[in-house]
Parts: C-alpha cells; sequence; structure tokens
C-alpha cells in the first residue's frame, strides 16, 4: 500500500459493476478501497436503462464526490469507475477517466489500467486513416480499433482489437446493454471477478474492492481472457491462446493492498514471508527491527520473527492529511518529511535498528529515514530492502519509465549504502521474492514479471525498445 | 444582454488571440466581456511555442479560473477561449470547450460558437467510417472532416471541412502554429476582428470583447469567409461564394451587449430605436414608462422618448448573486423572483405602467413581473414587446428548438394578454425590427434571420426538417 | 446603491424578524435585499424555542451559507442578520456579527449598524471596571452596558445602556425571548418596522428587505426609540427625548437601495429630483446625458428629463462578477476598471456628454470613467455631480474617516475639473439635496445630516474631536 | 493515537512559540503533529513586534488553512495555536481557539486543554459582576480573572487567576510582550517545555510536536507551575504548592501519539508494556494475535511478544479520507465501518484470533470488528482490552461526561462479551496499567488520574459532584 513519500505510482485502479441497485454508490465504495492505486483523478459512469452518465475530477475521489448531487446523479444498475495516478504532461481533466463515448447508436465507457507498448505505432497509424485523439493517453486507441473493426458482432470486434494492443491492461467497458473485461495476455495487471449477494458481478483490481462492497470473490481474470457481463450473466471468452503468466512483482512488493488476494496469495503473507526469507538471507546483529509505515510492516514482522529480534514501532506516520497548501521557505522545506513520518526516540535511542523497507526507488525517503532515525539517537540503521535493487524501466503501467531516476541503476550496493548513510544494506534476492509469493505455476519467475529487476521483458518492447536500447547502454557502461 | 430570468440562452462565446504577451489573461479579460452569451462552462486553450494547454471547467469563468495557477499555468502569445451555455443533457465536462486534440504531429484546440443542420446526417457517415465521438454536442464534427480531407494543405483541409457542415457556426481553431477562424455562409453568428495597438489579433464574437483587451475594431467576419492568422500576419480567404446575410435578429434584440456593433450597427441603439418604433405602432394612454432590467432599457428608454411619457425606474434587479443554494419550501420558492427583481412601490404605486420586454418566450417571467407592478400598487400594465412573438425554434445555436415551450407558438395575443394578467399586450412588427436595425444590405429581411418569427429560415434544415414539419403541422392544427 | 468601483462604503444592514416559521430562510432572503449595505461578512442567529444558534463567515452571504446545512441548522422561529463592510484591520472572523453572548440565565444576539463617537472612552471604563473584549469593533459596548446596568428589568437595563453610547446607531438584540431595536437620538441611520401576512413582525434597515420577505411596511423607527417585539407583540418605548432628526443624507444619495423608502420618501424618486434639480442649477450645451451604472441611473434620468436632452446608455456595467482571482501585471492592471465598466462608442462617439455621478470620493474612478468616455470619442464629457462636494470625515457609519483621501477636501472645483480632466464640473448645492429628499420636518438641514458637506456634526464628536479638529486645521491652512 | 471510528475524544492540542522566525509556520507544524487531539477546528494568532493577529476556522488544520494567504498573514516571531475537538452544542465559531482579547492598552490570545470543574460557579458570580460571555466553553473565564485581579503585575494577575479555577487545565496565554503557560495543581493534561537551536521557546501538549519543529526537550511542564517567556528568556514560577501528580491514564493508554514522552515515559513503550501485561494476566489458547489500527498496535505486539503468539495483520485501515460526504441508503450504512477498516481474509481465516484493543467506550465499533473478523473466518475472536473497564465520567477534558454511553457502566464483562459477539472478553488491571507506566512517584496511583475507572477522582468535583452522584447511583443501583 503505497506510502506518500515513495516516488513510485502505480497508474490506475478499476472497479465495474452490473446488476445491482445504487451501482455508482457501490462503484464509490469499490474505488474507495482502490484509491492507493491512483490519488490524482476519480470516475464514475453509470448506466441506467441504458443511458451512461458521467462525473470526472481531478483529485481524490472524496474530493471529486464532495457534491453529494454528483454521486446522486448517477442513477442506474451498472457502472464503472476509475482511480488514476497522473504522469507528468498529462494531468488535464481529458485524461481522467472512465472515458466516454457518445455514437448515434451506442454509448461506451472505457476504464484502463496498465500501459501498452505498441501505442505510437497503432496511434499514428490510426491518425493515417483520419482518426481523432482527444487525450494523450493510450486509452483511446481500443475504442478506435473496435470501432474500425469489421467484425460482425461487438464482442467479436472487442476481440479483434484486443489482439492488436499489447503490453500491460486491464481493461473494464461498459456500454448500453453489458459490461466488458479483459486482460492483457501475460496477465501483468491484476483483475478479479466476484459476485454480489444480491446476484450482480462486480470485476474490479483487487479483492479488497470486492470485500467493500460485500461481493464474494469468483475467481481471478485469466491472461487473455475477455469476460462479458449481461443481464443473463457471465461469459468468459479468449480473444488470445498464446498467453503466459507474468504478473507484475510489485503489485505483490507494493501496491497491492495487504487484505488483498492475487491469485490466491495474500500480499500481506506474501510480504510477511518476503521479510522472513530476507531475515534469513540478510540476517544482522542488531536490537530491534522497524518497518517504514505503512507499505514494509508487514515485511518488517516477518523479519523480527524470523530474526527473533524484537519489532517496535520506531517510526509514527502521522496520519493526517499531510497536502499542505504552504510553501514552505527553503530552510523550512526538510521538515516536510517530518510531517509525515516521525522517528519514536523512547524506542530508537541506543539501539542497533534493522529498517525494513519494500523497496527503493529514488533514494531520497530512505536518505531522510536513515537520517531520522540516527538523529532520534539510533547507535546503528542497518536498512535491509525486501526486494531486489530496482534498475530497469517498467512500460506496462508504473511510472518507472526512465533509469535516470532508480538510484540502484546508478549505484553499486556499496555506492546506495553510503548514499543513504546506512551502516549496512542488502536486498532480497529474485529467488526470495519468486519464492515467498510461491505461485502454482510452471511459467519463469514463477510467474511473476521480474523485469525491473532483471531486464527481462515477457513482451516485445515495440516502441519503447529504441529508448530501452539506449537506457541499458548507459547502464552497462556504467 | 441576457437577464438570468428569461429562459432564452445563446449557446456560446468565442475569443482567439495570436502575437500577444500573455495571450491567456488577454483572452480572460475578453471571455469576462463574453459572459452573458454563456455561464454554464467556461475554458482557454494557450499556445506557446507551438505547445497547446488547456484549462476548462465547468461555472462562471471567475469560478473556472478561482484557482490563479490555472491560468499561470496558460503561458504562451497565442490563446483561444470559450465560454457556454450547457443545453440539458449535455452538461458534462466533455462537452466544455475549446475542445483539444492531441495527434502525433499536431495539436488542435476548437472552440463553436452555433448549430449545425447536418450534424446528424455527418455525424452518422462518419461513425459509419469508424469516427469516434467523446461529446454529444456537434462541434467533434470539423475536426474529423478536417483529419479525413484528403487536400494538400491544412487551409484547404479546413476550408473542405467547412463546405461540408451547415447551419450557423463561428468557429475558431488553434493550431501549433496558427488560429483560424471561419464563419458560416449565412453569417447567422456574430464574429468580429481586431488588432492590439502592439500589432496582435484578435477575433471574437463581439466587438465588446475587442474592447475589454484594447483591441481595435478591424472589421466583421463576413459569410463564408476563413481567415488564417500567423506570425506572417493576417490571410482572408472564401471557403464558399454561395453567401447571403441572415443574421440572428435576436443578437439585436436580446443577447448581445448593448456596446457591441455588428456590422456597424451599435446595439443599444438599435433596440432604442426599436423601442422608438414601438411606440410608434402600439401607443397606449399612460403615466410613465418601466423596462425589465436589464435587456430592455434601452427600448424602454426609446419607447419613453418617443412617447413623451417619463422614463422610470420601476424595477431593480437585485446586483448580487442570486445564485441561492437554498431549497426554499414551496412556499418558498416564489420568493425566488423577488431575490432578483423588485418593483419601486414609491414610483409605479397608482400609476398607468408602460411595462417595455424585449421579447417573451414562455411568459412565465413577464406574468411574474405584471403581478410584481399590480402588488406595488400600478393601475394598469400595459406591455409592450420590443420584438414579434417568438413562434418558431432556432437550429442556428439558441435554445429553443421546440415550440411547445414558445407561448406565441400555443396561444394568440389575446390569449397571451389573459394569461399574463396585462391590461393590455402588443409587439413590434417584423418591419419595425428591420428598419430599427437598418443594415445596408439588399439581403431579404434587410440582412436578418427572422425565422423565429416568420418560419423563413435561411438555409434547409436538413437533420431538422422532419420535426420542423411535425411543429408546423401541431402549430397549424391549433 | 453602491457600485463596486467606488471607495465609499456602508458598514452595515441589519435584518431582525420575530413570529415566523422559517425565521431564518427569511432572514436570508431579507439579507440578500440588504447585500448592497455590505459585502465582506454575513452572519444569522435563530432562535429556537427560546435556544440561539448562530452560523457567521466572511464573505458574501450566498458564499457563507453556499453549504445548504448552514442555513438547516438555523431552525425557530426568530432570528437577526447582519451584512457587514469590513474597514481595514478589522476583517477578522470576530467582528462578524451578529455576536453571540452566552450566560448562565441568558443568551443574546446583537447586529449593529453604525459608529459610536464615545466608544474609546466607554471601552477604557469598561476596562478599568475588569470588562473584557474580542473583538476590535464597538459593537461589544452595548452588552457590557446592559449587563452593567443595575435597573430592575431586562428593557430597563437596555433603555440605560443606550443612553450612555453617543453617535449612529442602528441595533437588534435578540434574546431567549424577545427582540429589540433601537435607534440612535438623531435617526442617523434607517430603520424601519414591517409585520408580515401571517402577523410575525420584521425590523430591517431598508424597506426594500421588507418587500423581499413579504412584510407590509408599519413605520419608520423613530430618532430615540426602543422596539421590543415579543410573542404578546409589538411595543415602543422612549429611552431619550433628546431628539432630533438627522438622518444620514447619504442614504438617500447613494447607500439605499432605489426601491427603498425612507421616512415616506422613495429612494429613486429623491435621486430623480436631484437630477433635476441639477439640470436646473447647473445647465450645460451638450447632446446626451449618460449616468455612472448603477448608482447614478436615476439623477441621470432626472437631469435628461429637466434638460431636455436624450438618456442615453454610454456607460455598460458588467453584470458578472469582477472578482477576478487573477494578479494582473502592472500593464494589465489597468484593464481593472474596463472589466467592470465599458463606454458604448457607437452612443457616444462625436458626442458632447453630460457625465451624471452621484458623488466623487477620491476621484480615481470618476478620472476613469471621464477618460473611458474620451477614448471611446466623446466630443466633451461635462461631470455633473448629484450631490455637493465631500469634504468632511463621516463618525457615525460611513467609512470616509479622513478628509486625506476626499478629494474635494484637497482641491478646488477648478483643480478637481483638471484633476478628473473633464470639460466642465459642478455640483448639486446643499440646499438642492434638501429640496429633492423634502422631508417633512422643521429639523435643520430639513432633517439631513449634511455633515460630510459642510462640517456641522449634528452630536457632539467626543473621542473624534481631536481628530476632527486635526483634519479641520490642515484643511483650513490649505 | 485516535482512530476516527472510536467516540473517544480528546478536547484539545496547544502549541506555543517565542523568539523564532516564522513563528507562525512553526506553529502550523506543530499543530499539525498535535492534530490527533482535535480535528474540528483550529486557530494560530501570531504576535509581530506586539501585534496579534489570528486566523481560526472549523475543520482540520489543513483546511482551515488551504488558502496559504491565511498563514501568510500571520507574520511575527511568537505564536500560539490550538487544535480543538468541538463537543455537541457548541460547534460553532466562537469556541474555535485561540480566544482573541483586544484591550486600549494589551492584546491577548488564550488556548485551552482541559475542563474546569468550578466553571459555573466561576460564570455565575462573574456574571452577577457584570461580565459578559461570548462562547459557551470555559476558555473564557481565565481572562475575566485575570482582568479582573487586583494584583499589581500581570503575572501576579495571572497567578491570582490560577488559584481560581480548579479541574484540569494546560493553559498559553500569549500578550504582546511574552507568552505564559500554565498547568492544573495535578498535572492533569500534558504540557512540555522545548527550545529551539536558534534559541526560541516552544511550550505544547505533546513531545512529538517539539520533534515537528526541531526542537530539542527541556522538561515536563509540572503541576501547579506557571510559565513566562519573554526576550529575556524562560522564568518559571509556581502559583500553588498544593499540588499532587495525578496525569490522565488515558493519555498513556490511547491519546498521546506513540512517539511522544510523556515524565519521560515513551507512549509506544507504555503501550506495548501494557500489552505484554496484558498477555500475562489473561491468557487464551490462540494463534495469532490482531491489533486494532492504529491505536492498539503498540499493544498487540507486547501481547504477540509475550504470548509468543505470531503477530498479524488482520486488520487494514483505509488510509485515505473516509469523510464521505454521501448519505448512504440504510442498507449502504454499514458498509461505512468497512470503508474504515476491513478484514484480511487470507490471515485470519480459519484462525483463534486474539484480537487487541486499548479500550473500550461504546462499545459499537468493537461489536463491528469482531463481526467483521468472524466474517472473515475466524475461528474464534478473543477480545483483550489493554485498560480498565472504563465506567467513570471524566471531568478534565475529555468528552465522557456521562456513563450512559459506557458500555462498560452498564453491563458486567460476561455481558458485554455477549453483547460484542466475542468468544472470550478480559481487561488489563488497575495495577497493571499503573506498572505498565511506571513513572516515578510516590503519588497514589502511580501519579496516574484513574478516575474512569475507579470514580476515585483527584480534586473535589465542585459543579459536577451532583450529576455525578446521580450517575453513581444509577450505577449502583444496577
Amino acid at each position: 500500500m503505497p506510502t506518500e513519500v515513495k516516488g513510485l505510482n502505480e497508474e490506475c485502479g478499476v472497479f465495474g459493476i452490473w446488476g445491482a441497485a445504487n451501482a455508482a454508490t457501490l462503484t464509490y465504495f469499490g474505488l474507495h478501497a482502490l484509491q492507493h492505486r491512483g490519488q490524482e483523478g476519480a470516475g464514475i459512469t453509470a448506466n441506467d436503462a441504458g443511458n451512461l452518465q458521467s462525473e470526472r475530477g481531478l483529485g481524490l475521489l472524496a474530493d471529486v464526490f464532495r457534491d453529494p448531487r454528483r454521486l446522486a446523479r448517477l442513477t442506474g444498475t451498472a457502472a464503472v469507475g476509475h482511480v488514476r495516478y497522473a504522469t507528468a504532461g498529462n494531468h488535464g481533466l481529458e485524461n481522467i477517466q472512465p472515458l466516454a463515448f457518445n455514437f448515434s447508436d451506442a454509448q461506451f465507457a472505457l476504464a484502463h489500467n496498465g500501459n501498452l507498448t505498441n501505442a505510437r505505432t497503432l496511434r499514428r497509424d490510426l491518425e493515417a486513416a483520419g482518426a481523432i485523439f482527444h487525450a494523450s493517453s493510450d486509452s483511446e486507441i481500443l475504442m478506435h480499433l473496435i470501432r474500425r473493426s469489421a467484425a460482425a458482432t461487438l464482442t467479436e470486434q472487442v476481440q479483434e482489437a484486443l489482439r492488436q494492443v499489447h503490453g500491460g491492461f486491464a481493461y473494464l467497458l461498459l456500454t448500453n446493454d453489458r459490461l466488458y473485461a479483459a486482460l492483457d495476455p501475460n496477465g501483468l495487471r491484476p483483475l478479479v471477478i466476484g459476485q454480489l449477494p444480491t446476484g450482480g458481478y462486480v470485476v474490479c483490481s483487487e479483492t479488497c474492492a470486492l470485500d467493500a462492497v460485500g461481493a464474494e470473490f469468483l475467481r481471478d481474470v485469466q491472461p487473455g481472457e475477455l469476460v462479458m457481463i449481461n443481464d443473463q450473466g457471465l461469459h468468459i471468452s479468449r480473444y488470445t491462446t498464446h498467453t503466459q503468466l507474468a504478473i507484475c512483482a510489485m503489485e505483490f512488493i507494493y501496491f497491492a493492498r495487504p487484505d488483498s488476494n492475487i491469485y490466491g496469495v495474500n500480499i500481506h503473507s506474501a510480504r510477511k514471508q518476503m521479510g522472513r526469507r530476507l531475515a534469513e538471507e540478510q540476517p544482522v546483529a542488531a536490537d530491534i527491527v522497524v518497518g517504514v509505515p505503512n507499505s514494509s510492516l508487514s515485511a518488517a514482522s516477518g523479519y523480527a520473527e524470523a530474526s527473533g529480534l524484537p519489532y517496535e514501532m520506531g517510526l509514527i506516520k502521522n496520519q493526517y492529511s499531510a497536502r499542505t497548501f504552504i510553501q514552505p521557505t527553503q530552510a523550512l522545506r526538510e521538515q516536510g518529511v517530518r510531517m509525515k513520518l516521525s522517528a519514536v526516540k523512547g524506542v530508537v535511542a541506543g539501539k542497533r535498528v534493522v529498517l525494513i523497507d519494500d523497496s527503493i526507488v529514488r533514494g531520497t525517503t530512505s536518505r531522510r529515514i536513515v537520517k531520522l532515525l540516527k538523529d532520534a539517537g539510533a547507535a546503528a540503521v542497518h536498512l535491509r530492502i525486501a526486494s531486489p535493487p530496482l534498475r530497469y524501466p517498467c512500460f506496462y503501467g508504473i511510472d518507472i519509465q526512465s533509469t535516470k531516476e532508480l538510484i540502484a541503476a546508478q549505484q553499486t550496493v556499496a555506492e546506495m549504502r553510503q548514499t543513504l548513510g546506512a551502516d549496512s544494506l542488502a536486498f532480497l534476492s529474485e529467488r526470495g521474492v519468486i519464492d515467498a509469493v510461491g505461485l502454482q505455476t510452471t511459467a519463469p519467475y514463477g510467474g511473476l514479471c521480474m523485469a525491473y529487476f532483471n531486464g527481462d521483458y515477457p513482451t516485445p518492447l515495440y516502441d519503447y525498445q529504441a529508448e530501452y536500447d539506449a537506457e541499458v547502454q548507459v547502464h552497462t557502461q556504467k
């Protein structure tokens, strides 16, 4: 579950529902449970007897729907919703989803989590054929492909379109009479199906959103599947058979909520197991174990148990909004971290601390936390990271598209230790992550995408190949 | 200048500027002067060295740009802006303009005032060819046509697209390196060109917006013209020669600001002349002349002068926002009018009042105002309307698309008098409007579109023909 | 009715109601009609079965009550409300009225329009006796005096307190079981009583607020009266017999709404009469008469009628909020006026204009308007002011406490004409004002306070005497 | 650290600073660290060269200061701030602190944490002597007493006033030239002094606020002390010698932040020790230990360590604002809890859970959490509370003034177990709390106020004696 202090961002969460009274309100509750997947925009489109209405805005879900009339307008028994993280340069309203489309004969609302690797090529081809684009994001492309398909039925049109897009994607598409859900051939992003006690269906990014609306988990959407839900029920087809599981390892390490399950594996338990394994792989003589709240607490408790060291609350996260509107002077800006995190002097003073963090991106925050602990009197800070070093960009929907900002792509572990000011530094092995997650699969890397760690991408990179090559060249020279 | 109490709405105002420091801020000032043309949404797109950035939102311009950072983000030396009135059913953010389009090789921002009569046909044809639509309004159509044109240059593509759209339109199209402005072949909507003292150009809906930014009036855009402004200057071409002036009479009667000129005619002066002519055509024995503020004050002063009766301030409009967030009880709802308008008892008590209004739409407001005056002690209220009865729908950009809501389409003048509770009721003749405006032209109806009064539309109705026929049939049977 | 462009501000409007369902909502409507008397803060206190609840805030009434729950909380059948203009240095929330007081045995809510001349002395004496003060304004003083009175009944306590405060005041005091209203011995501020059709009573600053809630005017509160309203009805007593009518002339000239009556005189009619008289006293050869909107339109129409010149709408006021949140560059700041007012070129070009304004304070706005007309092509601008020159400070509740900012206190009429850039300049005589208002009274100056014009204050100045002497000395030396 | 789901509220947090550039901004940071002590109102008063300016408002600190100009206005080198919890019936703006007082010769700003037991008597006496009260809270009383004191110096006046108020109080009083801080004779509320690296002084409710501004802890303010800070430094006096330490036990159990120290005892460590002791006193055969986030995590980890059971994250708290503006239907209202807390099925399913909570107030939340865990598949839920049953009201500043809402005052432990649906229920002993805190003192109850548990109040109850007797009578009869 992302802390706000780390520069690592999932790009989206999606939630769709069909066949439920108060569909938009349930979508609100579901999105609230998915808010950790995106905090910079939110929207809901509802279907009332075939007519689609949307409300969208910038900011947190609760900000967008502060005026209760906005949700009240979204009547009907089906809906899709979206929370989004906005990457630099496309923070505009036109990128807030669900995207709405209005045709003479149909309406569509599209919600997308992920990133396409052949978007630029598709876009150029579509433009050459007269297509127009409003947003700067990838998400309109699928709609163009669907509408240009010559296939006989809408389902076939969607399948044909899905075969043309590559990369990581979980799509929800609401129409006048049905809800589609589709997952990429590697299952890079999570997507699950649940059922309400009253019979309606839910498709969403994480099981925590099923719990939030009282829906029972049915199954994970499988790579290459197209789900269609209408008043007749749930229909699952495959748009491709060229599939191989490679779900984003960072979902287990950092993004997903601890109470969610992915392919039957509970996130908290997987993280705790990573912590245990880390203790075995990278032990250290110390007095207490402290986790960076909130995302690393599971791993920290695992480390504590396996090492036999006491688990202590040596860092406190302020639970109140750190969104401050104050422009601090340069002298006061350093206070920023302290407004979010504080060290518990009474706990850490004089102690050798094993500090557990789930991952390191830029290193800025880690350096500040190490300093915070030392200022609070820690005798030593041994930094243990419950994942391997992040060295390669992600092209499937996580906001690390350049390695320039990744400290582990720029420095050796020894250099990093020095930069961060820690007394020692060690990472969990790739094998450790794979074993801790423990998916039942014969797919490479235990069914995980480990590309950020080892550069082995589960798909061709298409439009990104050139910039990846440039990155790696720099990387190798170093 | 529309009062808020009348159900008659212009759909838009547009403002574009090229070659000026602070282009977005000047656009803000220009749109502020055009706010009377649309109060439900506003947006600005600015061009900074070829890069387009947009800010848009629901509500008044000042509400949309309440956070000063929104305007500050819009750097650059060119911009287009738009204020809009949202018709029922399309109040969503996706309809707020300028519409932004992002292509691999280009960006566009489109602002549109008007309404197309062949939009449905064009849309259906485009959709059949794979085009996708976000908004429910007409405005995306032009972009599709431009991008699908096979013409060699962008200017020729725009011209080809303009020849395909019919109805009333004033378009502004900002690109990475130029600003286009186009007017329909009948000049149904106003559009003027001005020049800043520093040399930059402005194209906008009314001359009052030129004054607001200190630009000097150059000329009205003529029917069928395409204006192109870039760093080399101003270039005017014609995309069609099949033109005939038929500018919306309601611009003179009601919409445009009194300080604007259209084709050299000052709006206040035209209205005052309508009032004089009304006094000649429809005299009545009375004590004082009172106009409905603010839109009818010019006509009322003309009536007073021509009749020799004293012009009095018998009605006061509250200058403070009547946008109340209170949900009054049914008993209190009637207060609504009194919050906006009040009668001056000391002026009207015991007097025979000639009440001048510029037009009557539903009649609801007129009935309330007559009652307000009688409750204040008026001995008689003789209602004189400074335009002919509104009997036919408008398909060119004014929100009267059905005659069901037009009292004059449902009742005779005698019936209306009774409905409104006035002691007498009379209207200005069509001839009176034409003479009062007095354009120098040989076009029919003195260059005005008088279709709301007489059903004689200056263009074929295309997609609207069927519903017009149905309207008229009902109309004739009655 | 104040335009926003003039630096002359009334300090308050008050509204009280007793014995009406929805008392707070009616108070909201009443205050909305009084909004012109103060735009920087608003509040309402309601009495529900003896229990007082308040809501207050900075800004316009509609802003303070934007959240409908704020008004919904104010249940009960009695209420007092207040709109305030905040003078520099006391813009804080603690000065927003009604002031609420909570005692073991009673609650009070106090709303005050006016200014005391012996406030500093009273405050010093009270403090010496242990009194504590929250706000920096005068209004708490009365509450202290009431609570310290040894008189037997609350009414006698209030009367005793009223005899100790001097200056201009209209007080409303809501308690658990009654509503008091009191006016100073000179009746410097307006205060009227009305009755609702359902029997409840209203006391408020102007009759326009009676109209806004459908109350019938009963009578003006007289100088030196204390009104008490409770469930048994209306009770009027006198707390002093040393009274002499001297109502603020500026209420007739500028502050009050045109549809209000004061002592039976309609404000619009009085202003029109001032305009007529001005035409007689100060004629000029010209082509048209133009008034500064909105406050000078009545006087301008009177001038036009008396002079036989046509009355024209040569200036337009933008009806949309000029509250801009933009920080314009120095170059753009001059635009500010144009955002509020614009000249109608088509009307004024080539014409000799008689420009009517109700008064001149600093002269800044007048200079800009003259320039605006000349820029629009006026052949001449003859400025005629429908009141005498403002030369002396007001100590009774209007924000002109120093003559340093009054152009007429610093310059001769000839100098002013040059400063303002007008072709001629002339003012209405004091006699002209008095005759135009025409109150039936034997009091000096026809029952008006003319002190801003002639320095003849109707009361001793007490605490202000010293600073007045200093002002006048400077004044005389010049 | 209070979760939002429990009905137990501290009434305030205070922060004062003297001798620091950016005093108001540092106060903002300090209050942000104290936000858990009150979320319904916040304010800051700053002293710029002897002149006091205030900003106050309803809601969270970040909401009150959303407009950055509000903080920017608070210039100067000294300030006091306050965050408040508003009890029902006094949520108005007049109760938001610091309270500001303006006198002819002085200004004061008063911030108060606590509750007086003789407020009603003092108020009645003061009112009889003519004192007026704005707010309904106790806090104005001290100001009256100071101003009515005949003592020679301000310090003596303050001391005399402090000797007259009884109960629990920590006061900060900012004047034009100094900052006072005072603590009640039992030290019921926490108050600490720190020093900035630049030399300025800070006095605030908890040490976490010292850390937030980089101040070094100097000492706890002792019972009966009056601290005075001015440009000459820090001066500590005693206003009474009748003191005996009895600090609120609930500060250790629930209110204070885990990273704060009180009298040298770290809060997290004390809570962890309570958890250890609870495991010894109330062991149970189970599989895992789960704490209610966030306030019970320390105690839960202590219980886990002492019991040897694994500590698991079985409950997740949604970190995003649960302040929803939606009015859910009755059917959806139950969702409310799930929006804040969710059970981790993968962790608790099939497990016997020891659920640790710090305290039980009404029991409503506990019942829901037990159900949440059982719905998630917990085989058993053994509820262990890390404090004794709450049976008596608090009169010193915590919002439990009636026992009617305290489940432990109404039911036996066996009844409570049944009401809450737990498989077993047990509480920590009073001795356990006292030992876990372990203050070095000979005062009764180890220097803690344990009255909520045993009714033994450290002070006379004065005005509350009668209602306490009534409560207890009911209590005893049951």
